[in-house]
């Protein structure tokens, strides 16, 4: 039951994260990142760095602005144990080829939200 | 300059994280270990948690023990970011089959060593 509430969580968490890279609507955006993130949660990648809600918004209200149409999917199932999860994505465009893809890792908080996300991209002839 | 030497200092420092897992000389496990984690550098993983040289060791011997003559090879390029680190790996039965297969997501100290290793299974039919 554990590891199943477990899953359940990180699943839902995970989806409000993926809303907050796809969301273009700033109040739902907004509130996707509240129930995604505990407060002061950071992001970083090896293009991006944010803390906070206001920097987490900004950077993906960014990203929207420069790759209009364009949206993040899971490519793999979530993956948790711990407090930690990780998860494949993989950034599309509108005509549905894949612009770039790689994999999260987070940390959670005690009620399953993120800590911290830390993103890497994947390697040209490497795995994800 | 400064991403070559990072990369550099990685790959290092993996290669010493690999010694650890494959390395059956004690004295020469107790090395490998030192040269790759930063003092009190922790892991954790869905089957064990380990912190400081005497957990690390004591789990790198018990997985030897249960599994002799089974090696553990990176199966992707490390790759890094600000102070993180991702890297593939498959853990090798003597007969060549692969046992089980996962990914590992570190984050380092400022000398580059580990201060946390995450490691993640491989799902069965899923991407690492």
């Amino acid at each position: 039951v554990r590891v199943t509430e477990q899953a359940t969580t990180a699943d839902a968490v995970v989806d409000s994260y993926f809303q907050m890279w796809n969301e273009t609507d700033g109040d739902r955006r907004l509130a996707a990142i509240t129930r995604a993130w505990t407060p002061g949660g950071s992001y970083v990648d090896p293009m991006h760095v944010a803390s906070g809600v206001g920097e987490l918004d900004a950077m993906a209200a960014g990203l929207q602005q420069h790759y209009p149409g364009h949206r993040f999917r899971l490519t793999d199932p979530v993956e948790a144990h711990h407090d930690r999860a990780r998860w494949g994505w993989e950034f599309v465009a509108p005509d549905g080829t894949t612009v770039i893809s790689g994999v999260d890792f987070a940390q959670l908080d005690q009620a399953g939200r993120l800590r911290e996300v830390v993103g890497f991209f994947a390697q040209p002839g490497g795995a994800a």
